[in-house]
């Protein structure tokens, strides 16, 4: 791929060096801004030069300041605008004259207010970027995250490589996601705010994604479409060799007319939204949470071949409403084989237990024999497609501290090879401090031996349920 | 209403002495058994007299022990069964004997198993408790929780009195839902779990607690009804003077077959059920937050006028977002005044804000004069009946510490009074340990000034839709 094409977009994410044009001598406190970028960029340990610019500074964390990017003594890959939106056609001509690549403006005020003047200074801005050559990230966006790059908006972004690739229209959810992201141990290649997306658009960044190696997974939230033909033409040439999720913003009446006060972005029919996704693999989402424990089943579980689970970890009451759940959410909960039925009641106790499916048997299972048979014994029962395991993670610590614990998991990952289907764990929920710490501890167990998690029942069921679909998709294409 | 007919359950629900037939001399360890109720009473403050029972045991928690309950040299009010299947007929002959009034049977192995053998034994059960005039709560349950009584089945129910009520087929959910309400301000009236309910069926509680004047609302747990015209009957006395929250378990094809194996329940139709409860009035639920936080909402804030809400605390992607939830929920977000947005317009800078609704102006908004001003216009808004007020308590912490938490919860205190429609807030999730106890100081802080918080945007709004809903119910009956 030459580097000189204006649709490559390496040195968007891989710039030698960078210009923060806004950054401050004073400290910014609690709101975003150039030094936050800068704050960003040291973390991640970017590699090249960074060159803060402002009026009137002669240094700014430490390192020499320049007036304007004219007075910077090399070429400059990227500028990034934290500056006023009355100065940003000035320092827009300067870049063109300096030759900058690419420049992101966190500045807002533009379209999306919906007011003539704003809208005219960003058509303005692109036309003149437009013809210098320079290619634009936003307005009104918090631009590139890429650690890989050395590049972050802020120091609370995570350092640490990955391979989720996430595209948004909204800095704030940007955020949100690598927070919560990170926090389930999900880590990421390229994450972009693209904003109101005046040049480079949601197609050109998924594009860039679908070619780059790094990324194996991609994420996307956005709001309306520009250009509808090269979002699906974009999207075509990804689901078939890696998935692609979408949070589409603005898919009720209310949502659509906060789009355009967002993004000045047009929402778009729910129902067209809805066949494209089906027509092109799209895996579809509606919320951050649905989008984090989507990605985290798709990195790390295989794909079920079917939808028909048996369900594990609930009692009694528990039993019949994560099977409500789960054919809520698109499952079939079949009762087990006449077989495995037979083989189960042969260890299992006839009061207070149930052997259909669900299993309401967790006190026989607590012994690791009973567990590993009653494993093998869903591997060989053709009803049967993936087990969902919800793990009642605080009782477990109540009942034997957590010397218990640590035999419950590993028991589970014996269960894990022996059952050779897809075991989809959640991890119940808890009140107390005490019990969101043993959950946490639980978690990272099995985060670090790289098995998924899930928060709850109907988030396990739901990602079942969406990987069962995608298989689906791709049997057929 | 005379103490003496055989329909008046309170003394069920305040026996003056209970007998506890399957006591063990032994610890039970993590499992429920005889002792767990009496540790529950204990913690309760039982004011009667205690009997436990056991074949051979003298004493059982420092308590003498009877050979069998006609040893007891009293009448006996109320019984409980934590004894083997293979032993209750001979027992329950012994309590008609005694002549006992109430049997509650923790024993499960009846119906529920599908087996002849067991219906049989449950049948015989009935036949022999109707004889003698003895009423009985299930098998297969944990039975009556009653904090004010005294009874309760484990000593981790709470002990404080409150007026929520809970009628539940299954004790699993019946504990989840004490402890989870516990756990968000909830207090308790009177819980039951009815299992089975061979004899006394979930219409008998609810009538119970719709005529109990320490019951102002009421939920339920339930997977079918073996007489849905005295249930429809039961109801319909309920919703004009309490509300009655029911979360039908059982409501997909996989969830009818557990409920037959796990209390032996006909689900019945979902279409009927929903058609019933909108006929009658009865809010439905489909999960146990939904349950917690629908009776929080009913309890403790008033119902709104209509459902077009104003939002406020998102930013960008998160108002539209949250806007698509809310009408999803049912609710309308419609455009301000212009009246409104004008005078917002005075004080909201423009660029990277929005004051159309969604409102996206949470730094403006951190100066309490412009929040109370917010305050007064969306009160004289036509357009709005209630705002949702989605609180970054983790971020308001990180950018004030305490100092700042506090200022904020008080300006919300006077925002509320100054708004005159419901305003219903929500705590953000936050994932770091530090967020989790910050968010529980937050909420304990409301808890304690008696207000309603949710635990997520979702959350609120749906609550916020229910209530109108039961509000139009209430104007139309």
């Amino acid at each position: 791929m030459s580097d000189d094409r204006p649709d490559n977009l390496d040195r968007l994410f891989y710039p030698k060096n960078v210009a923060i044009i806004g950054a401050s001598p004073k400290s910014a406190g609690f709101l975003w801004g150039g030094n936050t970028f800068i704050e960003g960029m040291i973390n991640c340990n970017f590699p090249g030069k960074i060159f803060p610019v402002h009026r009137n500074a002669e240094s700014i964390l430490g390192m020499k300041s320049y007036k304007s990017v004219l007075e910077i003594p090399e070429d400059i890959d990227f500028a990034i605008f934290s500056i006023p939106q009355s100065a940003v056609l000035k320092v827009m001509q300067e870049c063109v004259e300096k030759r900058v690549r690419f420049v992101h403006l966190f500045t807002a005020g533009f379209s999306e207010t919906g007011r003539e003047e704003n809208i005219r200074v960003e058509e303005e801005l692109v036309r003149l970027a437009k013809k210098g050559g320079i290619r634009l990230v936003g307005p009104n966006c918090m631009g590139i995250f890429c650690p890989e790059g050395g590049l972050a908006w802020s120091k609370s972004l995570p350092s640490k490589i990955g391979s989720v690739g996430f595209v948004s229209q909204s800095g704030q959810l940007a955020g949100h996601f690598t927070g919560t992201g990170e926090h389930h141990g999900l880590s990421f290649s390229k994450v972009v705010s693209f904003g109101n997306a005046s040049d480079l658009q949601c197609h050109d960044f998924l594009s860039y994604l679908a070619a780059d190696d790094k990324t194996e997974i991609i994420g996307a939230y956005i709001e309306g479409l520009k250009d509808g033909r090269a979002f699906a033409e974009a999207a075509r040439h990804i689901t078939r060799k890696k998935p692609l999720v979408v949070w589409k913003g603005g898919q009720t009446e209310g949502g659509a007319r906060a789009t355009a006060s967002h993004t000045a972005s047009i929402a778009g029919s729910t129902d067209i939204w809805r066949s494209l996704c089906r027509q092109l693999g799209i895996i579809s989402v509606n919320s951050l949470e649905e989008m984090v424990f989507t990605i985290i089943g798709l990195q790390k579980l295989p794909l079920p071949n079917g939808s028909r689970v048996a369900i594990l970890g609930g009692a009694g009451g528990g039993s019949v409403t994560m099977t409500d759940v789960a054919e809520t959410e698109g499952l079939k909960v079949p009762r087990l084989s006449e077989k495995t039925i037979s083989a189960l009641e042969q260890f299992v106790p006839l009061e207070g237990n149930s052997v259909k499916n669900p299993l309401d048997m967790m006190i026989t299972l607590l012994d690791k024999k009973n567990f590993l048979k009653t494993m093998e014994l869903l591997r060989d029962d053709p009803n049967i497609d993936a087990l969902i395991f919800s793990q009642p993670v605080h009782w477990s610590h109540q009942v034997g501290g957590r010397a218990f614990m640590d035999m419950f998991i590993q028991m589970t990952y014996d269960g894990m090879k022996a059952l050779e289907k897809p075991m989809i764990i959640a991890l119940e929920q808890t009140h107390t401090l005490d019990g969101v710490v043993i959950r946490r501890e639980v978690f990272e167990k099995y985060n670090a031996a790289g098995i998924a998690t899930f928060p709850s029942f109907q988030s396990a069921a739901q990602i079942v349920s969406t990987m069962s679909r995608y298989q689906v998709f791709l049997n057929d294409h």
